[in-house]
């Protein structure tokens, strides 16, 4: 069978089962959560055998460390995921949820029942978790989909494939309800990427690359998260004990995460108070920070930022700073130099926080509280499939409710239009 | 200027005008909408005169009389423009309203904050009407927008435009929020569909023709609305009267529109006494009835129907007709033939009606309505951009809302994540 015959077949199957997946009961699919979760844990052994094959491989490969840490599967990872699957099942069910059932003047009620989008494709870098999260999130959902994993995980992802197909099984569900791409071939990606009469939505998850080819190529809509280059900005009317604590965990709680602080704007007024405490903090954490003339005036540490060093995303221990003259300045340079993913004020001043709110516009925008909470688990979403960056659809955090859509429904006793 | 600098410029100005209307004050965007319909209403005889020319031409060029119909701009169709855009002023603010703000254990705030989608394309062909209506919809929900009209109503696009930007001024709007493409050139359209920098979603509105090749084109979002193909069913445990009512009603209350009824679906049961009723009513009307074998045995005024015709959007007095079994019988046929638009069943039976609703895949279902109540006014929408037959996004009639997104919004007190 050619890639093309496979993938295609692969995306019939899933169309098949995103029928029977819309029509599931929310008892069917809790339990085929828990099923998966059982097989995780009874099969655990087949899997960290299956994971240390690629670990093996990767090694030879000579695959950088951080990698090769996001590939594996220890037994807290492996127990992470099953228990993250009877999470989501204990998260009410969306599906068939009817809202703003409402009278209108002929005498129809006209509501909105939430429904599935269809069939859900996910094509994702190392983490063989994302095999279980993404099912489990699809099965919840009530949507088919169809997983492309790395290829450096594709022993692991196969051991957790076959644990689903379990747990599917288990709860008399479709098979195909979750497909796991067999092949490592590369072509697969673009088959899957031209499936548009079968895959409704792709959601890349990945680094940049990943994810601007795949919005180029894809035939149908993506669910996508670019850079988060987030500010804090420290406004004229800011407490500055907060200002320091909120700017401080913003950066170093995590420094990989898309919603880490990468750009410190502080207003003049606060400038020197706040870097006089956060300096000594972050070069203690090692942080590097690059500043406009301003800025390097108050702290010595601070070296020489170029207009490219405001755009970048650096996933680092580097951060950039700029001393702005106020709260315009400061919405000027998030417009100009933000990537729309997450930016806060710290200000104790309600009509600044109020502008900030509305005029700030990104996926998250805070006030007085750390960019890291951007976040579907923070946020409540119970799960979190990805970020979305755009607008369209979903925006910010994504989670059960992202993967759904919602249908009019119109209630009559023979009613007619005049 | 070349095509590709002139659309460029609309988009660079669009995108610009997007950040003040997002930022516009109610007030504001309610003062533009009044303005533009007293605009429409004192310049209406520059406007009849403009129309007159793109008439003459038209007849000129020999275009089929719906076309002429739908091109002429009469004082009835002025007033409704006029009258049309003060609705949409009563209408609610969308932009800006904060929903499902809880707190969170952390002890942050979390919500949501209706923002606009930022420029919406806009593409259809004869009525100038829609340069008011979507004009009119765009500046409320915050959006700035670039119409493309068609090419033979150029002179009336121009002169509503006139007033379009008069009302803006008149409010302190920029007259950017709303460009009329000014040029015929066909090519214009192909630019506009690559403007990915600066328009977030195109929604096209016209023949399948038109609407299958901006969806293949267009490089951002597509909110769109391909056939038609609607359904009754009129289930075994349907009331006669009401089955006999809302057939007749779906079908002939009006032809031409996407949610008049294509085909009929009969429950073996019923066939017989709807028949013999509908039947007559239908002749009378001047329907053609294209059906199968057994309902042809019912009613000799039946023709025979092929495959293609349960496929057919007929937009015409023609329809198609077929006995089933029952329920499972009538979901296989609307899932193998339908369209996803609007289908409805007629039934007294409540668990019938429950698995229709759930189990039809459509972006309106209904139970004991005519299948005509499918719009954004009858919905209480107050105003209807278009109708999506897609998931993703927007389902069934768009209003306000679906010219919107959500942001994200985090209020804390200096809290930070652990």
């Amino acid at each position: 069978m050619t890639i093309r015959d496979y993938m295609q077949s692969l995306g019939r199957g899933a169309r098949d089962a995103a029928r029977a997946m819309a029509r599931a009961t929310t008892g069917a699919k809790n339990a085929a959560l828990a099923a998966v979760a059982e097989h995780l844990r009874v099969r655990r052994e087949t899997i960290f055998a299956a994971n240390a094959t690629d670990l093996a491989a990767a090694r030879e490969q000579q695959l950088a460390a951080p990698l090769l840490d996001r590939l594996e599967l220890t037994p807290a990872r492996l127990e992470a995921m099953a228990d993250g699957l009877q999470q989501v099942a204990a998260l009410p069910d969306p599906i068939g949820a009817v809202t703003d059932l409402n009278y209108r003047p002929t005498g129809i009620q006209v509501g909105r029942m939430r429904v599935p989008l269809g069939v859900v494709g996910i094509i994702y870098e190392s983490r063989p978790n994302v095999t279980a999260d993404a099912a489990g999130l699809c099965i919840k959902s009530g949507n088919a989909t169809v997983l492309r994993g790395g290829s450096e995980a594709i022993n692991s992802n196969q051991a957790i494939a076959a644990c689903i197909a379990g747990g599917l099984q288990d709860a008399g569900l479709p098979g195909a309800a979750v497909q796991v791409v067999e092949t490592t071939d590369r072509a697969a990606v673009g088959e899957l990427l031209t499936l548009s009469e079968y895959i409704d939505v792709i959601i890349p998850r990945g680094g940049k690359g990943l994810i601007e080819r795949i919005s180029k190529e894809a035939r149908m809509p993506v669910i996508k998260h670019l850079d988060g280059v987030c500010h804090v900005y420290v406004d004229t009317h800011a407490d500055a004990d907060k200002a320091v604590t909120i700017a401080y965990n913003a950066k170093t709680q995590r420094y990989g995460t898309c919603c880490t602080m990468e750009c410190l704007l502080l207003a003049e007024a606060q400038a020197e108070a706040v870097l006089a405490r956060l300096g000594p903090m972050l070069a203690e954490a090692g942080v590097e920070i690059r500043g406009d003339a301003r800025s390097r005036q108050l702290l010595p540490q601070i070296t020489a930022a170029t207009d490219a060093d405001y755009y970048t995303e650096y996933l680092a221990p580097i951060m950039s700073l700029r001393v702005v003259s106020g709260l315009d300045e400061a919405l000027q340079h998030i417009e100009r130099y933000g990537s729309k993913h997450t930016d806060a004020i710290v200000t104790e001043n309600l009509a600044h926080a109020r502008r900030f709110l509305a005029e700030v516009d990104s996926s998250s925008v805070m006030v007085n509280a750390s960019t890291r909470f951007a976040d579907g688990y923070e946020y409540g979403l119970g799960a979190e499939i990805g970020i979305s960056t755009d607008k369209f659809h979903a925006r910010g955090p994504v989670g059960l409710e992202g993967l759904t859509s919602q249908k009019f429904i119109v209630i009559g006793d023979g009613h007619i239009r005049e």
